[in-house]
């Protein structure tokens, strides 16, 4: 199963596929789609939706992994990122992508074991987890993967779920 | 000049078409676009991308007008806001309608002369300067007519200092 992990942003998406195949994950790719500051804010929000589409054509994930809503951060930021978020989730309705979200706790405890992980925690074992050299930069790139990481570990357990109430 | 004006969400999305001639304004068409509570959030946010595009195909405007975000409401609210905007803008960008944002504050000043215009008063000026026998009902409607006629003031002043500057 292909899954694609996704940062949203409307600077910078970062993104990440990864193969799960039982408990090993691959990855597959991984970046960032970057918009330039100081661009029309709708043509912004088009070239993210466009580049997120060329990339889930190309690498056709199955399923894909996403941040819920975070409550920390100002209401500007939140309008700015549910934009952008909104673009990438039409992108994955139109390609029939299962979308899933899970809350940064879930993502830190799914990846590190341990839900209040540091960032650097999670980033090292993203690193481990998918046997890079180092860890992707920038963040995004990394939180995208983990995001990822993290749906493969559900979707282990949901497959599992699924086995023991066929018996 | 034809222009759409929409109050975006989620549940109910507000939009109107005018067409502004000189000074005057013709209502072309206005409703809501509706989703259900409980249908998936990312199937709910591609009904309203879709059924946006359909309208903007059926009536082509030439300029949209939206409200610029308010920083009143919660982050929650902001953030679902903030990705049906995002499908909308996303419409408008790929049809190469022009958006314009405009406060609250300039959306009263523009339709009743006063910034701090009760809704009521909004509506009712809506009603008179578009000539309906009634309100547009639910409120969405009424406020995408008047972010519609927002703009058809702006452009109005927009195409004045261009004559001015072409003396």
């Amino acid at each position: 199963m292909r899954i694609m992990g996704i940062d949203p942003g409307i600077a910078i998406v970062g993104f990440g596929f990864v193969d799960k195949q039982g408990s090993k994950q691959t990855p597959v790719q991984y970046g960032c789609i970057r918009t330039e500051a100081g661009t029309d804010p709708g043509v912004r929000l088009k070239q993210v939706y466009d580049a997120a589409c060329q990339l889930m054509d190309k690498y056709k994930p199955e399923a894909l992994g996403i941040e819920k809503l975070f409550f920390n951060r100002n209401v500007t930021t939140a309008f700015t990122v549910g934009q952008a978020r909104g673009v990438l989730i039409l992108a994955a309705v139109q390609r029939n992508i299962e979308i899933f979200e899970y809350t940064p706790l879930q993502v830190k405890q799914a990846v590190v074991g341990y839900g209040k992980a540091e960032k650097h925690q999670v980033q090292e074992m993203v690193r481990m987890l998918l046997g890079l050299k180092e860890v992707p930069k920038p963040d995004d790139v990394a939180d995208a993967l983990a995001v990822a990481i993290c749906h493969a570990h559900s979707a282990s357990w949901m497959e599992k779920s699924k086995e023991g109430s066929r018996r």
